[in-house]
């Protein structure tokens, strides 16, 4: 195991990511690794799924933290919150995608972290098109500490703060923060529910939680066929409020706002506000995503969907 | 794009799978690819799941038929197939995995092609540690072809034949084959009947069809949590009978035979049988599962299951 600061690649500009592990590089604050697109991360339209994105980026920031030589308990935190039962909970993620890669594709992606406030950190995401340099997602996310015990919020302890103060990068977010507030779904103000949502067993994580990345699937599953059919998610904002256990039942509600369902082919941008809630009505997660229409590349798929499911 | 049976790697012995492309080894008919095992691909347990041991079948599948030229239409086809509309569609798939990688463990997964009868190919695999070369998992499937305007089966036409059949390898299947008939389930003879599942447009593949994969998903969702959390799945037997199409709506059945499910803690090996089946009564896919007593070195993860829930 290396020190972060310690590690000098050989070739600074080498592209061979063989274990998946990657790399540090901007004098060892920002950690780099290429992930090639798998025929199973795509679907119907053939390029990667958002979840995909999101699952690569939970990937990139474990990685930079075992690669810091910081990986206490296997799932991102660091010796010193491992012995005071720390961990890290996401509270804010911010994704803007602008354009998704398809099966084949090598994607370089890049991650740091900053100080945010006086307890939180914050860690940024880019991810290029390897081959071409071209930007294709920037993400923007907040965490804080839990006592994992008690189950509240900490703040961040001396120990872990040197253990960890050392790599916050002082720059600006990658994405300026979406200040629009995020008002309260209901069963009055949601244009579609669905309930009775309950993690599998394989949704669970080591911690016994539910992956934040299934929180996106959950989202999703309220919002209409046609919009997913005709349009694709090109910006996403989600409030993390509570935690949802291995037992937990869930409605995903979406309304949406500036189009008309039954007539998308004639839609633009479309916006929609989301919400995941417990069944007494607790909030899990609060967020906004934007769409727009699909591009017309994709292999004559857009001629093949039914008319009758448009 | 290079002809499998020209192409030699300059270093036959190196590990280096840079961008998940593979190669060839063993003059040219088996094709091997590595791959990391990512922290979204582990579980509760720690280990890779099922799901992800057969993602990775897949992927190599495929990178084997486009690293050898053949792919016409990016999902599998040979150009040949493309021209007649025909597409491979898997009769019967043989796993058994012997151990789960976790996460940061190199998989190397080869996979080779055989005849199957006078219309059939089979497909075979072999998953091994590539750090110890121990085996980890050994699948063995059939495919046969299907015109995609008629759904109906096909010979395999002279040209097809000619395109591919110098890639089959004269060799028994990885796996016997496990004759032990699989009989149909109904109401009365399942224990558990989980009704209502249906594709997520995630789930659909280029072919606007749900991946094979995402079966195995719905079949364990009618396997008791119990199970899933006790033992792990050591082998698995499926028949692929019939198409589920983008609207359909299944239900998984799960008989248990073996095994007390009230008291599992004192249960060594237990077998399942499994359908799923159309609301109608059509039979999608039978199977049979078996299920060993969970290693018990996962961090104490066992001893962190709620009593109530085992």
């Amino acid at each position: 195991q290396w020190m972060m600061l310690d590690w000098k690649p050989r070739r600074p500009d080498m592209l061979i990511d063989p274990f998946g592990i990657g790399r540090i590089v901007q004098d060892g604050l920002v950690f780099r690794e290429n992930f090639s697109i798998r025929s199973y991360e795509i679907g119907a339209d053939r390029t990667a799924s958002i979840e995909t994105v999101m699952n690569h980026l939970q990937e990139t920031a474990l990685n930079h933290v075992k690669s810091a030589g910081l990986l206490g308990d296997g799932f991102g935190s660091t010796p010193e919150m491992c012995k005071k039962n720390l961990i890290w909970v996401v509270t804010r993620m911010q994704v803007v995608v602008d354009r998704y890669p398809t099966w084949g594709d090598i994607v370089q992606v890049d991650t740091w972290v900053s100080g945010s406030g006086k307890n939180g950190m914050r860690r940024d995401w880019v991810l290029r098109d390897c081959k071409t340099g071209e930007i294709l997602t920037r993400a923007s996310s907040v965490w804080v500490m839990m006592n994992k015990l008690t189950r509240r919020l900490s703040k961040i302890p001396e120990e872990v703060r040197e253990e960890i103060g050392s790599y916050f990068v002082d720059s600006d977010p990658i994405l300026e923060e979406d200040s629009r507030k995020l008002t309260k779904l209901d069963d009055n103000t949601a244009d579609y529910i669905r309930t009775g949502l309950s993690p599998r067993w394989s949704d669970l994580d080591v911690n016994q939680h539910v992956n934040n990345v299934k929180y996106i699937g959950w989202i999703l599953e309220s919002a209409p066929q046609p919009i997913l059919e005709s349009h694709e998610l090109s910006s996403m904002t989600l409030e993390y409020r509570r935690e949802c256990g291995r037992d937990s039942v869930l409605d995903s509600l979406t309304a949406v706002s500036g189009a008309n369902i039954g007539n998308l082919a004639d839609s633009g941008h479309v916006e929609c506000k989301h919400l995941l809630r417990l069944e007494n009505g607790a909030e899990i997660v609060r967020g906004r995503t934007e769409w727009r229409p699909k591009p017309v590349n994709n292999f004559g798929f857009m001629n093949e969907v039914p008319a009758e499911s448009t």
